[in-house]
């Protein structure tokens, strides 16, 4: 039998894949399983994008470009004025979801053996996305106990190598709700600059931001326009996650022909997809305000009853809608198996993400988990009550 | 400025595209472009397909699974049955279109430096996907003289090294149109077998085959059933290129859990193209008979039409909707540019693809052309009378 790829092996599994099947058989044990591991709002598609798609009146669904619809790009390049970001539809190129626009910056940027510097934890799939590339993903470590700010510019400097080619953000961050101060923004253009790299951001939780302080994009950033590869998705702001719609977004002419490259290979993102989402765009103030409010509450709720918890901690998430939370546990991993396998609290039992996956460096996030607050506030009472309860009762618990 | 990928600036850029602003060009001066250039068909998506779009009836358009909803790959089974394909739904892994199953084909099948054979002209895209794994395409050239059947096995062979992972067919062919007989599959069996390599089969037309003779799948070859990789797409028997569904069919169990790793990063293929594919499953027995007939009938007008116009040769394509035309031309890239740039007739001009972006030997095709025949018998006939009319007038005309 031929062997398989290297690439393929070396890709790790999340640990969240793993745990899959257990909340299954939980499930079919008749057990209420919480789901708080996965980024999957339950709020409603906005109105606009369900009734274009009822509304859509073709013969034949067709490609669209490569580059994607005019149109979309049109109403994409005016929703990002709102946010004083710059750019014209010709900056833009829709992508198959954000992970094609991940995918596809790092196929135009980086060759086999180049490296790029992400703080972790970070989102497990960059790594894989890397690892198809034949990149490197080096990761400087954020902590908890910082409440997860960007690391020293003296930790970046340590990682960069001749192969350096560039830091990867996510803001407001996917797992910690991280938001990014000017300060910290202007430190990172620093490095950019100063090292001549790429500067891939992941900004679709711009929506999200919780505490008055301002969302500052990549494209705000003075001097290193054409470095910039910002990562955009409709997913996450419109609970839209199927229709698999996302953007790359570059002012470098040289890259953008590059990164077409790819794009015409693929042909086409999907029409349909792209339909929705530009119709989601002019979702009303009330969806959007309807939306931001629920996120706010839950986060209230869930940060406060965590923190409430007795061993627990969760620093207050700025944006986003995740928590990176730290529990009193020998390994996490253990105890969000443990959780699905063999624990249930009056009928229910929680599924969270252990954080292992989202760090490289080993034994890092060990005690920490990551929760996604997008749930009813009833299942989140529900799901904290279960937590408190488990940890009472997990065998490894590691103090009282 | 950091430096693009070598990976992207060695990615050929394909002869059609650099057409594109010339036919552009061409219609803003008011002439009628007819586009013999690319795969999109003119025939409707089928009824059952656009009426599953109009009645989804969700209020959240969230992740399908990373494999493709179960209830899209049971038809699909089903549908694989009919051609006496054994898989079941476990074999099937939806992906966004038959490009992104090529692509995750070579993502989990191959190493950077290792090689697949593929016999030429071939779909120029496997060439994108491969240099985006890092792998090499070697070709073994077929020829038009030959009705571009299968070359010999010497001459595979001649082409194995210790890198040589697999080989790659298109059957029916794009661009040719030819249909690998029983024996030619065998050959390639016994190949595949002697030197323990992947087949990956792309057999995305299926569905267009004329000539009585059967279509034989690579999963109809008794003894490398794990080695078979099929890609599958139903982009082209059901008119609906835009919403980007394919498949990946493997029976290898190690293989699936690699590809799958790759379906995991990107999270889900679409989900509003999987309803609709779904649904056309179902399409009626006359809409598919309507299009096949169309296509017969378009294939002998467009065929007998060629052949008659002096100089001009075209095989007979026992399949698909493409065929590879000779010409008496100079250079095809030339003149189909000069076509586009300079010349009209009764106020109209063709748009062909030059053969030479599906060939990787060096001149190579160069007094070729690839037609699709996805346009209407009007339209057919009048290309035919510009191409006869250009041919007359055009300064680099080989012979009388």
């Amino acid at each position: 039998m031929p062997t398989i790829s290297e690439r393929g092996q070396i890709m790790p599994e999340s640990p969240i894949r793993k745990l899959v099947p257990l909340a299954r058989e939980a499930e079919q044990r008749g057990v209420n399983v919480i789901r708080l591991n996965i980024g999957q709002p339950d709020l409603p598609t906005p109105k606009e994008g369900l009734d274009a798609l009822k509304s859509i009146d073709r013969n034949i669904l067709e490609y669209s470009p490569s580059e994607g619809l005019l149109s979309l790009r049109k109403k994409l390049a005016d929703y990002y004025h709102r946010f004083k970001i710059d750019v014209t539809p010709d900056d833009i190129i829709v992508t198959t979801g954000g992970s094609e626009a991940v995918l596809f910056a790092f196929m135009a940027c980086l060759d086999p053996g180049d490296e790029i510097i992400v703080p972790e934890p970070a989102y497990a799939n960059y790594m894989a996305f890397a690892i198809s590339a034949g990149a490197k993903i080096v990761t400087v470590s954020s902590s908890i106990d910082q409440g997860f700010a960007l690391p020293p510019v003296a930790d970046f400097e340590k990682l960069i190598t001749p192969r350096t080619k560039g830091i990867l953000i996510c803001n407001p961050n996917n797992p910690t709700g991280y938001l990014y101060t000017q300060k910290e923004m202007n430190l990172i253009r620093d490095i950019v600059k100063k090292y001549d790299l790429f500067l891939f951001s992941d900004e679709v939780y711009r929506e999200f931001t919780y505490t008055g302080a301002p969302y500052i994009s990549a494209f705000h950033l003075p001097g290193i326009e054409d470095q910039v590869v910002l990562i955009d998705s409709v997913s996450k702001r419109y609970s839209e996650c199927g229709i698999r719609i996302g953007a790359l977004i570059t002012k470098n002419a040289e890259l953008k022909k590059n990164v077409m490259k790819f794009c015409q290979a693929r042909l086409s993102p999907p029409l349909l997809g792209q339909i929705v989402a530009e119709a989601s765009i002019d979702a009303s103030a009330e969806y959007m305000l309807m939306t931001y409010n629920e996120y706010v509450e839950r986060r209230k709720f869930l940060i406060d009853g965590l923190n409430r918890i007795p061993g627990c901690y969760s620093p207050i998430p700025m944006g986003a809608f995740y928590t990176v939370v730290s529990l009193p546990v020998d390994d996490s991993e253990k105890f969000c198996e443990w959780c699905l396998r063999e624990f249930e609290y009056e009928g229910a039992t929680v599924f969270m993400a252990p954080a292992s996956g989202f760090y490289t460096t080993p034994g890092k996030g060990r005690n920490e988990v990551r929760m996604a607050y997008v749930l009813k506030r009833e299942d989140l009472e529900r799901a904290l009550k279960v937590l408190a309860a488990a940890l009472k009762a997990y065998p490894g618990r590691t103090t009282e």
